[in-house]
């Protein structure tokens, strides 16, 4: 029975990553779509977005096929709660990717990002993007270790994000309020996708270890515009 | 066994109703210390939101416990497992008042919101309350006839989010690039929490007649910023 139900559990774990993984793809597409204003590749990601949501239907509808049929005990029942988490976690990822490539179809044949920016969102891209994949990993692995890293490249993503505010209120920022609204949207777009690959870290780590970080939760981005002067 | 399953359930129910109701006292709290620049109170709404984050952890722990000594069949699960999701919806509508007080809090002596926008923003704040609580009674009630109304009420958000846009964007808006930064995720923070309050609403829909609506999940604040004409 116990077995049984492992065996089941690894494969959601599966599903999982392979969710990080469709996700990770999403947002480097998006990303491309943004910064070489293309519409085709805009409209795929945005249409592609409903594998990640039917993945988390299939996952959702097995772990609660999973929980009827094994009577797991509560240790199990964690792990598949928390399974359950992951892949909103996951998807709500995919939904911002898509996100990404919605602003860049309403901007289109306009360019959402003015190329001054585009150098700093392509870091917040490749460091987002590799962070997913990462907790990817950690689902797979189940190593609490990677989370550690992976906190790390969330400090990068804190300091790029920071970056962008900064850019934006420097005297010579001179574009339109409509860039400054939609750079300040993609910014905090990437910095969210970047929080559900740390949520999905550290509920690996709460699995293993048992010990839950509340106060790691990130999602709050005034605490990097905290570190810019204050404007006007 | 069913009935006593039922009763945690209900149990579980009177939770989240609960949860609902400290959301709401989060987000009228938060805008009134966003609207008269109060930072006490703003202080007491981001420490405060402790306890929506420990009413939740209480809420998984006892899902997970009566999970583990009930049984359920595969009705029951599904219901638990929604209710899960719920509670996740509504500690994130606890993080968004949060959010809105830490801006405040940040801000403070100057004022986040200018005068100008303040009637936009406190009509935002009415409206997103209300669709709280309403989701908080059709949890109560298991009425899916609340969600149409609540729809409604979503509609109403959406037009004023369009409008704060349409403010950022208009000729005559003469703020600084800070105030138009603060300003965008304001919006985005009270959108996002009307956007919780659909999606819990959509989630006792579902309980009750088995029907999902994906396309009706919300999160696209592109959509809005479509109908705002482009600028420079």
């Amino acid at each position: 029975m116990r077995s049984a139900f492992n065996e089941e559990l690894d494969l959601i774990s599966e599903q999982l990553v392979q969710m990080s993984r469709l996700s990770a793809t999403a947002l480097q597409r998006a990303t491309r779509s943004l910064m070489e204003t293309d519409l085709g590749l805009a409209q795929e990601v945005i249409s592609d977005d409903q594998l990640i949501d039917a993945l988390r239907r299939e996952l959702d509808n097995r772990a609660i096929d999973v929980l009827a049929r094994q009577q797991p005990v509560a240790t199990d029942l964690r792990q598949m709660v928390t399974a359950l988490r992951m892949s909103s976690d996951l998807e709500r990822s995919g939904d911002l990717a898509r996100h990404v490539a919605k602003l860049t179809r309403l901007r289109y044949p306009g360019h959402a990002l003015p190329e001054q920016l585009r150098a700093i969102f392509a870091e917040m891209a490749t460091t987002a993007e590799a962070m997913i994949l990462r907790a990817g990993d950690i689902i797979g692995s189940k190593d609490p270790d990677g989370a550690a890293e992976l906190m790390k490249a969330d400090d990068t993503m804190d300091r790029l994000h920071r970056e962008v505010f900064q850019s934006l209120l420097d005297p010579s920022w001179s574009q339109s309020t409509q860039v400054t609204v939609d750079a300040t949207l993609l910014s905090r777009y990437y910095e969210r996708y970047a929080d559900h690959a740390v949520s999905v870290a550290l509920r690996v780590v709460y699995l293993v270890t048992g010990v839950w970080h509340d106060e790691q939760l990130p999602g709050d981005d005034e605490r990097f515009a905290s570190r810019v002067p204050r404007e006007g």
